[in-house]
């Protein structure tokens, strides 16, 4: 596989990643602040927890691939942590929004820079000995696993108007 | 890159694609049969819509990849050309749940068998023309498009037991 392939390669995964974000971004995008504190079917999570999920599990990629510091640690607890609450108090829905679009746009910048030898470099939740074991325990694949964590929580999106 | 490295970023994209399976798959199994004809949310398709509907997409994928024809076309008009009516008669959940576990073990078997040039090579619902323009709409962008298809219908499954 030449350079030319290489490239169309990682190109094809980025292209995949974006497209989930951008998918579930018209969803976030098409509803009203009101609208997002709604669940998503009765007695599940509303779609604003979805919103804070998603944006906390990217920005842990950000040590996890080795791109630096997180930038919203503080969202772990309300949408990681624990369950959806729709007693506790969240931040405005707006800033989640700018905030999953950063950590986004701040993500793929990350990404199509790096090499291919630098996908398939280990991720930094993996010891060298393990590594040595699991070789797929990669940036690669740790990129293929959250945008398959997108699409699971787009699929529960898309029942809101089924 | 060098052959080691390209077969691991083949062998991370498969790992996905069978982790992704796998996992729905225990979902459907850990249902019975009886199970599979409750909707996943009140007026939502029901399990075994979900069932036959993926097991089609992946028949689909068998002249999509050049892997010859496919085994269950039949299964279109139900679960692909229709939205889910309970009213309809369907075939036998146990035979469902074998066309899902045989076309998935098909695949993968071809997959497999796939050199990285094979990989990157378009697929068979793109002419000549416009690959040259989207070179990106090759068979690792099918299989990367329908991992996501399936974590998108395992997050609606997930519903089941929030």
């Amino acid at each position: 596989m030449d350079k030319k392939h290489q490239d169309l390669f990682i190109r094809t995964v980025l292209a995949n990643w974006n497209l989930a974000i951008g998918r579930i971004t018209s969803v976030f995008d098409r509803q009203s602040d009101a609208d997002l504190l709604q669940p998503i079917a009765p007695g599940k999570n509303r779609v604003v927890y979805l919103l804070g999920h998603l944006t906390a599990v990217h920005d842990r990629m950000l040590p996890l691939l080795g791109f630096g510091e997180r930038r919203f640690p503080h969202l772990d607890e309300l949408f990681i942590t624990n369950p959806d609450n729709p007693q506790a108090a969240i931040p405005a829905v707006a800033q989640l929004r700018g905030q999953w679009a950063a950590i986004n746009q701040l993500l793929t910048e990350k990404l199509s820079a790096l090499t291919p030898e630098e996908w398939l470099a280990k991720h930094e939740s993996v010891s060298a000995a393990d590594f040595e074991k699991e070789p797929h325990r990669n940036r690669l694949n740790v990129v293929l696993s959250r945008t398959g964590h997108v699409s699971y929580h787009h699929g529960q999106l898309a029942l809101l108007k089924l």
